[in-house]
């Protein structure tokens, strides 16, 4: 008998099933994308992610005896101990028993779980986090995701559905957020929301510099951070957001007492720019200051990749 | 030889030490109570939690030979992987190891945590929260503490210092709080919060019935509850209070996802008055709404004993 030694690792999208297989280092041996189909209905996609995993076998030669498993994250509320994808607005599934379904076609364990909290795994175990087993990862992009690890485990509460980190209040009565709640981090800590505050700040100052990329409908996440150096108002676009993402960052902090706080999504493309002004913050914030457990912050160093080494990580 | 089958729960405080003798299922054999005296050193203190719980053995005749361990809940934050108080403001302790103190004076294995994680423990396996094993508590009190557990565990984050659920902040830049951040839960959601808007609120309207109280100085936490009935400013600064509360509440439920929980300290003293308006305001706002999985709120049920269980249940 051969020693199962790899993971099938899934990240799989509302357009794109992102799919890899892996060892136990994290070591990519190959990946494959196909798109998603979802249109066609839930069925379909299981079965096009069984067929994903088998291509990546064929391609790197390995048998089903030498896989440990199959990990997927999900977009959506994830039931993780019974394999359930409770709800997915990209998938539009609502109680789809996802485990049962690839298991038609591939003989394998699977496990599944909250995509934003498997790339939170995926940086924790083999990113920018994995010289600690107590972590936070926020991902700043269309919204606000995140997960938490604990001593190497993830945080999944009652019935496993993951933490929702973007939808802590910070501005009570504040903003409206996509949840139905207004003044959550979500709505201040997103590109969404920067993007909104930006082009607010623009309608109010016909001078700003910002008005060289031609039009509000061509501002995105970096015009503000682009402008800053050269511009007031750009400037207070970008310090406002960091304000607030400290808030949000300092909350966490207190609660959860990390050892690291890891950024990513869109945003955090921003680098220095962003985590240096963001430390100095939730260094003079974090509670009993200097006299408590210092928390470092870090931006996200795997990319697109956490989500299938996240998946990986499942098995680990 | 003797199985080992009792523990030894201390609930350290700045006027008080309590301490209990306990079996695993909780049922206390014998409590005492003996002044802390912390003016006289940190030495001092050690030595006198020695002697209740030796004290205490003499009281229920049994030996040390029966006894598993001792558990300590100690106000601050504390380093409970090495037995260290890092800093204690109650007790004006910094850096004192607190288990090396006590082993001085009784030979036996010695936990310390922090006093709010305890009595969090306390209530989750001896309390309201015994039939669940994830589970959030916050303390209404002069702060507002809390603890966090997870699969039966105490969350203590990095170097083991304990969450800081009370240092949330939720209307970012509203009132001052004592950590130096403004707006967080403790400076709206505490006793001391609570009496703030009450006086604010008589202080506007000379009408309020809450006036025949006699003054000021006469408000406390229950003053506006009390009058509520059949008094609108009352029932204002109740309701003020309850709806900022909730969106604390609603925060944790969204980040941990807990089955229950658990509201104790002074305030929680109100029962329903407090529990059923609170239920009403979360279950609007929680992510996911009804889709997502319940999670109930309940008050402690312990009082005063959930540091001597806690402390106990250190050792389960």
């Amino acid at each position: 008998m051969q020693e199962r030694k790899f993971v099938l690792g899934i990240d799989l999208g509302g357009t794109f099933i992102k799919g890899g297989v892996a060892d136990r280092s994290g070591q990519v041996l190959a990946t494959e994308k196909v798109a998603t189909q979802s249109q066609k209905g839930a069925d379909f996609v299981a079965k096009n992610i069984a067929d994903l995993c088998k291509s990546l076998l064929v391609k790197t030669n390995l048998n089903q005896e030498q896989v440990i498993g199959i990990g997927i994250g999900v977009p959506g509320m994830i039931d993780s101990i019974n394999g359930i994808v409770i709800f997915s607005g990209n998938l539009v599934w609502e109680n789809f028993n996802l485990v049962e379904g690839v298991k038609k076609h591939i003989d394998l364990p699977i496990k599944i779980a909250n995509d934003a909290n498997v790339a939170t795994l995926g940086e924790t175990i083999f990113g920018s986090g994995k010289n600690y087993s107590n972590t936070v990862m926020l991902t700043l992009g269309t919204g606000v995701g995140g997960g938490v690890v604990i001593d190497g485990k993830l945080l999944e509460g009652n019935k496993s559905v993951g933490a929702e980190l973007g939808h802590m209040v910070i501005h009570s009565g504040g903003e409206q957020c996509s949840c139905g709640r207004k003044g959550c981090l979500e709505a201040y800590s997103s590109a969404t929301a920067l993007i909104r505050d930006t082009k607010r700040a623009m309608e109010q100052d016909e001078n700003s510099k910002m008005w060289q990329i031609g039009s509000l409908d061509k501002v995105d996440g970096q015009t503000a951070f682009k402008f800053q150096a050269i511009d007031e108002t750009a400037k207070k676009v970008v310090d406002n957001y960091i304000s607030n993402l400290a808030v949000g960052i300092t909350n966490f902090a207190n609660i959860f007492r990390p050892e690291t706080i890891i950024i990513g999504g869109g945003i955090s493309a921003e680098g220095d720019n962003l985590i240096k002004p963001l430390k100095a913050l939730v260094q003079k914030e974090i509670f009993a200051g200097a006299k408590g457990p210092s928390v470092n912050i870090v931006s996200a160093s795997l990319g697109n990749s956490a989500g299938i080494l996240g998946a990986v990580a499942l098995w680990l």
